[in-house]
């Protein structure tokens, strides 16, 4: 039977979700502990990728298996043999038909900025802007150009995938003292691409380019045209959403 | 000249505040530092210890320098090359009669509990409380036997003190959904104390000990009568105050 997790995790101590040889990958620990439960070698699918220093709220995978457990009772038999970075909110046992990558209609992901005092409680979970000037609505106005479909071939790191064509559904800024969230919904999102948005956006607000520069970069279509990437401390998949 | 110096540090990565040989200590990283900028070693005053774990918001320590330097300066100097989990918050040059440890009037310490659902993103910074059931009404009177002069011998781990007399100003509880901040105002605190008596109070609240008991302990002025301590990680030295 088929397994739906939504799983949190805090990025810091991770080289991202993926396996990669020996490296301490959340993937990794998942599978360490489903081996014990499943008595046997139990690959999980993850919605995508995250990369190292990224967190997860509410990303999902899923896994089959022979076992047939209640819901919760394999939420909790995972969740006890899971290292303390890396939690389970949910299980849903669903139909075969499901699948955690495929099935995607949509995703959320929210990147916070701090522009106030630093504070190192925080800095694994925030990037702490360092500079104190920038125009905030200029950085607003330059995120909502991206708001749409698009080729975004220009903002991602992989410049070999064939399409690169996204819709973002919404892009909205939310602020909370000088912590500013940035929430942004569409239909796939490429490697690095969140970091790249956010870091031109930023340096437009600095006006390091233009409104016009931005949508020129837009049409490029190449990545050495938007040379920055925001830290991955400050990402966050926040939720993946299926029909 | 003296300065003074306010700081806030993430406890996690830290074998507590104070110098150990090779471990990693926030004195140690400090020292360091100030060894670079003054051309010679030079040694921090605290207003105390923190343990393993514990953090900071507002620690304070002084030191001597024949530097001359502004302090918002010395505050730049010193925090372009800490470690990004210390933060000197503020520099003051003091008279020489102020001392770290010796010119404090009281201290403030917060408790943080949570007592809603796990989240791993914060496991470093609260105490995820892992029983449901519990009389948080009880927990509140139980905290509250304590405000007042005391010997507070049973509540310490270390039992050589000669006097073990101190005086809590107030312990107040405050809300913000499922987690709870316990704020704790005193002339002192010995090794442990905060840590011992929170966890005595939950115990409190969950009928392992009741009010009489807990002022029978406070009687019996040994430590073996209080055998708990809440973990590290909930703890933050929040304010030292001079007069």
């Amino acid at each position: 039977m088929r397994y739906k997790c939504t799983v949190s995790y805090d990025g810091t101590m991770f080289h991202g979700f993926q396996i990669q040889g020996s490296l301490r990958t959340v993937q990794d620990e998942i599978e360490k502990v489903l081996l014990i439960i499943n008595k046997k070698k139990t690959i999980i699918y993850p919605s995508g990728r995250t990369d190292s220093g990224v967190h997860a709220l509410g990303q999902v995978f899923h896994f089959d298996s022979d076992i047939e457990m209640k819901e919760e009772n394999m939420r909790n038999a995972i969740n006890s043999r899971l290292p303390r970075d890396i939690y389970i909110k949910k299980v849903e046992i669903v139909d075969e038909n499901f699948h955690a990558r495929f099935s995607v209609t949509k995703k959320e992901y929210h990147y916070l900025i701090d522009f106030g005092e630093y504070d190192p409680l925080k800095k694994n979970y925030r990037y702490y802007y360092p500079y104190k000037k920038i125009d905030l609505d200029l950085v607003y106005q330059a995120s909502q150009i991206f708001v749409g479909e698009h080729d975004f071939r220009s903002f991602t790191k992989n410049q070999k995938l064939s399409n690169t064509i996204r819709t973002i559904y919404s892009i909205d800024f939310e602020w909370n003292s000088s912590l500013l969230t940035i929430k942004i919904v569409g239909n796939g999102f490429m490697h690095n691409m969140v970091r790249i948005l956010v870091a031109m956006w930023l340096e437009c607000g600095r006006n390091k380019y233009s409104l016009e520069d931005l949508k020129s970069i837009l049409g490029e279509k190449n990545r050495r045209f938007a040379p920055k990437t925001a830290p991955s401390n400050g990402l966050y998949l926040f939720k993946v959403y299926y029909d």
